[in-house]
Order: C-alpha cells, then sequence, then structure tokens
C-alpha cells in the first residue's frame, strides 16, 4: 500500500472545526489508496500556554520537565484527529512519541532522532488501520523521558517518518498555499513556484522565508523525501502547492528561483584590528561562545599585507548577526577586550540594514548572475554595504529603506513573475 | 526513609499559586524527613475542557482515545509540581503513568490497577530525588495505550500507591478541612472527626458524603492504607484533618460516628406482585440491566403466605434508586411488563424522598440503635417511608422536605457534636 506523510500546523488544527477541515484532506487520500501518517501540532496558542505555565513556574526550569508539560498539547491534537477520522468511518489510532517510540538523543528541547522503528505502527496497518495519527514535535529519550526537538518539530518528524516509513511524498500543510519567488506583501508579481529543489528551499528558509523549517528541509534533502508544501484553508488535489524536491525532478529551471530578504539584520564592524593569522578566531571565539549567530563576514583588505617583517599590520572587520543578538554581540567583543584577547579602536553597530539575496541553483552553470544582480541594484541606486556568496546564493546587505525596492528590482531584472 | 504520599486535587492546583502552596506542603514534609510520592490531578476545568473537546468531536467516540486526550491534563500539573519542588531546592522527577509504569487493565474509562512496579521510582529516590510527582487518574494499558481510572482516579492512584510502596500514610489534599459528623451546611452542630474507621468511611462515601471516591476507600481497607483528609487551603500539620484507619487504632468509637444523607433519591413502587419464588429475580434483572442503581429495597408482608396450593398470591415491592434513573427504571419495567416477564396493577415513582443514615461501627455490639432514630424522627413528626438496614447503617426514606431537621434531630440524639 503507498503510504503518504501528512503534517498540519497549529493553525491547521487551531479548534475543532479545523481539525475536521485537516480530517477531511487525510480522508480524500486515504479514498485515493494511500495508508497515511498523520503529524499534528498542537492547537495553536496552548504550547504558548503551556510554555507561559513553566515559565511562571521556574525561571531556569529543568528542560525535562518543560519538555514533559510542553509535549502534551500535541497529545491531544492526535486524539482528536483519530477520533474525528473514527468518526468520518477511517479507521485510526493516535500515537504519542513514546507509543511509537520515537527515540531521540536526550538534549531536551533540541532533542533529535536516533531511530523511528516501524514495528507498532506497521502491525497497526496490517491490522486495518488506514491513519496512523502521530504527536508531533516529541520523542522519548534513552532514559525513558519526554523529549521535544525545539523549533520546526513538528516539520522535523513529519520529515522523519517520510524517511523511515519510505513514503512517497510528505505533505506539510500550512497557511501559505505554497513557495513564492519573493514575498508577495513586497512584490505584487511574486509568483508560485511548482517545484523548487531542496538546495535552493534551504537558503530560502533559513533567509527568512518563514515556510519550512531549515532542519526540516536538511533532512528531507539527505533522505531525498520529496516535500510538498500547501495550503490547510483552500481546496488542494495532487498538484497544489509547490514540491520541493531532488534538483533532477526539476526538468528545466531557471538560473535564479527566488529573491529572499531579512529586515532582522545588523551590521557590526571592529575598526583597527590586528591583521594577523589567528586574529578571526580571536573575534569570533567568544561572540560563537555568546551564542551569536554571525552571519556574513567581510575582512578589508589590509594596507600593507601581513608578512614576519610587518607584524603591525592593521585592517577592519565587519559582520552581520540578528539585530536581537546585537547587545549580547557588543559585550562579548567587549569583554573579550578588556580580557586583553583582541585589540580594536572603535565599534560601530548599524541596526539599519536588511539583507537581500537571490537563490538559484541554475547559479553553479551560469556566469553573470552577480553582475546582473548589481546592476539592477545600481540602478536603482541601492548602496551595497556588505557582499557574500555561495554556489547558489548571493546575499547582500543594504539599508533597510531600501529592503522592498531592491527585492521588486531583482525579481524584475531576473524576470521571476514570468512562468 | 520513611514514606508518604500526598494527593491534591484538581482545586488544589488549579492555578501556578495554588500549586506552589501546595509544594510547600510537600516541602514541610521533605524537610520533616520523608520521602514523597505526590499524585496530583489536573488545574481544575482543564478535565472538563478535554472532555468538552472530545464531546465536540464524536458522540460515540473511542474510549482509547477519548483516554489519550484527557489524560494529557494530569502530565502538565506533574511537570508543573516537579519545576516548583526544583525551583524550592527540591530534586523531583514527574512520572506519567507509562513512565512509571502504571499497569491497568484495558477496560479504558474505568480502567483498574494491575500492577505498579516499584523500581523505576525507587531508583530515582536512590539517586537523590526526594519526590515523585506521579500523574493522577491514568495508566497504560497491556497493549500500551494510555488508559483513565474514571471517576475519583486520583484519589484511587494516591492509595495504590501507598499501598506499593508500603507508605507510612496516605495523606488526601481537598477543598474540605476533614471529614464532618455530618455536613456544616446542614447542622451547625456538625463537629470534625479526628479518626474514622474505613467501614464507616465507606458507608459515609457511598452514602454521598463527598469528601473521598468509594473505590479509593475500599482500596485503602483492603491493603490498610491509612488516608488522612486535610485541606489545601489550610495551614495543616501532623493533627490536621482527619485519619480514615483500621477501627483498632481507633480506642474509643462513639456508637453511632455520623449522619449521612442524600437528596437524590426517587422510590418506585409496584402494586400487585405475584408472590412466588423468583419474582424478585424477574423484576431486578431487567432494572440491573438497565444500569439502574437499586439501592433500598422493601417487600411488603403478603396477605396469604406463599405455598403450592396457593399459588395466586400477591404482594407490594418498593425500591429506591437516584433520581436521574427514574426514566430508565420506569422504561426498563414497562418492557419487561409488555414482554410479559413480570406482572403488576400500578407503578407509582415518588421523587420527593430523601436518604438519611446514621453509621458506626459501634452499632454492632450496641443494641437499641435503631429505636432510639426511629423514636428520634418520631419525635420531629418524620414518617419513615422505607427502612434498610446493615451491620454499620441503618438508612431511612423520608420526604425530602424533612431531610435537614431529621439530619439535625439524629445529630443531637447520638450527640455527635459532642467531642
Amino acid at each position: 500500500m503507498p503510504l503518504l506523510v501528512m503534517k498540519f500546523g497549529g493553525t491547521s488544527v487551531a479548534n475543532l472545526e479545523r481539525i475536521e477541515n485537516a480530517a477531511k484532506k487525510v480522508q480524500k487520500e486515504v479514498e485515493r489508496g494511500y495508508d497515511v501518517i498523520v503529524i499534528v501540532s498542537a492547537m495553536s496558542g496552548e504550547t504558548n500556554k503551556l510554555v507561559g505555565y513553566v515559565e511562571g513556574t521556574s525561571k531556569l526550569y529543568d528542560a525535562r520537565e518543560y519538555d514533559a508539560v510542553v509535549a502534551s498539547g500535541e497529545n491531544v491534537t492526535a486524539g482528536l484527529m483519530a477520533l474525528r477520522l473514527q468518526e468520518m468511518g477511517i479507521p485510526a489510532r493516535s500515537w504519542q512519541g513514546w507509543q511509537v517510540p520515537i527515540n531521540t538523543t536526550a538534549a531536551h528541547s533540541a532533542a533529535r532522532f536516533v531511530s523511528i522503528p516501524r514495528d507498532n505502527i506497521d502491525a497497526k496497518f496490517k491490522e486495518g488501520f488506514k491513519v496512523a495519527v502521530v504527536a508531533g514535535f516529541q520523542g522519548v529519550s534513552p532514559e525513558g523521558r519526554v523529549t521535544t526537538l525545539g523549533r520546526g518539530g513538528s516539520d522535523t518528524t513529519a520529515v522523519a517518518f517520510a524517511a523511515a516509513f519510505a513514503a512517497e511524498r510528505c505533505d506539510i500543510y500550512t497557511d501559505v498555499d505554497g513557495v513564492y519567488t519573493t514575498d508577495p506583501r513586497v512584490s505584487g508579481k511574486a509568483r508560485k513556484l511548482e517545484k523548487i529543489a531542496f538546495e535552493e528551499m534551504l537558503e530560502l528558509a533559513s533567509l527568512g522565508a518563514k515556510v519550512l523549517q531549515t532542519r526540516s528541509v536538511e533532512l528531507a534533502m539527505r533522505y531525498k523525501v520529496r516535500l510538498r508544501v500547501l495550503s490547510s484553508f483552500e481546496d488542494t488535489d495532487e498538484n497544489s502547492g509547490t514540491l520541493v524536491c531532488d534538483e533532477e525532478e526539476i526538468m528545466e529551471s531557471k538560473v535564479v528561483s527566488g529573491v529572499a530578504f531579512s529586515r532582522e539584520e545588523a551590521k557590526i564592524t571592529l575598526f583597527t584590528i590586528e591583521d594577523r593569522p589567528g586574529v578571526a578566531q580571536a573575534i569570533f571565539g567568544p561572540l560563537a561562545e555568546a551564542g551569536v549567530n554571525v552571519d556574513m563576514i567581510v575582512q578589508n583588505i589590509s594596507e600593507k599585507d601581513y608578512d614576519e617583517a610587518h607584524p603591525g599590520a592593521v585592517t577592519d572587520m565587519t559582520f552581520s548577526c540578528p539585530i536581537n543578538q546585537v547587545e549580547r554581540a557588543k559585550k562579548a567583543l567587549e569583554d573579550a577586550k578588556t580580557a586583553g584577547l583582541i585589540k580594536y579602536d572603535e565599534l560601530i553597530i548599524d541596526t539599519d540594514v536588511a539583507k537581500v539575496s537571490v537563490v538559484g541553483i541554475g547559479m553553479r552553470s551560469h556566469a553573470g548572475v552577480a553582475a546582473k544582480m548589481f546592476s539592477a541594484l545600481a540602478n536603482e541606486g541601492v548602496n551595497i554595504k556588505v557582499i557574500s556568496t555561495s554556489e547558489i546564493k548571493i546575499s547582500v546587505l543594504i539599508d533597510r529603506k531600501y529592503m522592498e525596492l531592491a527585492v521588486q528590482a531583482l525579481h524584475d531584472a531576473f524576470a521571476l513573475g514570468d512562468a
């Protein structure tokens, strides 16, 4: 029997009516002949309520107990979804993490999958059950404690089950109807993509297109799980949404697939640092320890190249990080300076920046993408502050006020609005 | 290390402040040198919310899924209580039913304990944990599904743990401060009992004194678990509340310990039934099948005694049952009549009755209790409709309007207000 994994997020199961609506989508797939594993999140708002209880009880809470409390929201939805499916005449059974079992590491609140044995659920399918409803976001540690997976955990659960059960596809139902060439709120010409490669989705996800969590896309890419993103709130069929898949499945891809952006960026520059081996480690080591997620890094070309005869060479270092980590970054750097670990004359923080990126696997085989991007920005008078590139992505840091303008200009320049 | 079981009901853990208050009571016992097993209910209102979800999803719900959903409320409280105790510096760990494991039958929503192995919790105590917080009301079936125990399940969980762990005592914290000689709202002279025997408590519980559920008292009696009922909302010490214990522990007991009553009674009389062997079975069989809880039964003395020469003897039969089962009882009897299983001329239903009972283990060795009771009621002009007696209890059915009067008169007659 072909098997499908379907995942419904918090807004898709926010109340009994929406659970019924989601159940109807499951029913359709059962009628098409699939065995289905449904992964559910907690009803939206529930997890926040439970987190509030924990934080109201204990500031420095024990992550084991946090997980035990917070995971209960998904258990409720799993039971309700199974009941709703039964009500429709579909044999369904709910599964909490320990019942499957979803074996994870003991890293509470950020647990990773160790194994998902198929035996228990397969036995139920053999008994005639058509649907296994699994509580997402949770697992069980080697010590038999409840674990949770951290942000985006239910997406990751869905992908892991699709891999473990060799599912034909993993459908992620959410509150958007697919992945777009850019955010439709920024460009009216944004177009829904029919397919996108894992690598591209990964860049888009990590760049702030919040449709799918990075970790679930990574997992899907590793296990070649075909992911489909589609809407819970619309009628959907086999061709709805966007398929995230191996690039081999995408016959003809454009050079650039999408334009991503992030407003939540800050730029930090250290002036007059020593230009010598080990200085980058001296700077970014303390930042990493302080939990600062450094993104783009640019080191100016020094006036004098370093060599042993000229140990006094100096340069400047610029990096970007999420805007809410700026204070932490500043403190880490000042502490490192006080401790004599690094030297700098001045530390300048610019919190008025945004990041804009073009992403596309076609870039690998096409030259001139960067040049086209820079000229499109120059034509609009947008000044580029920092540039960073990867194999399938070019990102620039610009003044935040130009962000929308830059996105629209790039969307036009790469003709992303055209099918 | 001596071990104590402490149970907190829904109102005692209704919010974070009350959980903190309960945790302080646990702290006191830990400071006195006890290892403690805490049994918690769901925050009050939570279980009703979850039941509402289930009933809103499916009318004829699958009890397995009902249990999976409904049990999650206790998991939340268990985690929060463990966190709060940790916050006070007390090593505590939460336990869901499957983690202990609390092995039960597969009778979902009315499961019974099969075994509670001590190994896992004992291992934690040996590691230095002082408190195990156990989610009440739940267990796990042989098939590995979540079960719940039905009404009063958390009290029963507490007693079962006290038995399994040979606890010194099982303290049931609730919203009353003990067991009274009668309901203080009915008699201002009601007095809190220091001790009461299991048998007496059992009669009081089943007669409508809602402090403890019958099943938990039965279990406590069977395993000789000393139960203490005391208030969550008052300062308590070793002597607070009421101890429910073996009668041997009660040095000098009064003949009568308490006056119980129930308003929710109805009286049903069948006139002119056959007076022959098997007629009682013919009447009460169909009632039992219809789920009617028949309580008191009185058969009138027949005008002519039955013998084989006079098969036509007739009599009347009267019984009482909960008022909300009257319609069901009526239908069962009428159906039985239509089917020719029983004969009667008339069926009279009286829903304006109440039951008043005096309870006391001292009755076993004292004569004249019934006479004293009847004369006290006669003095107040209360007519007795039905009488029923057991070894340690005498119950009467009277007009409901006289109930308070009867309770007060009996409370005075047996001098229950005197310490």
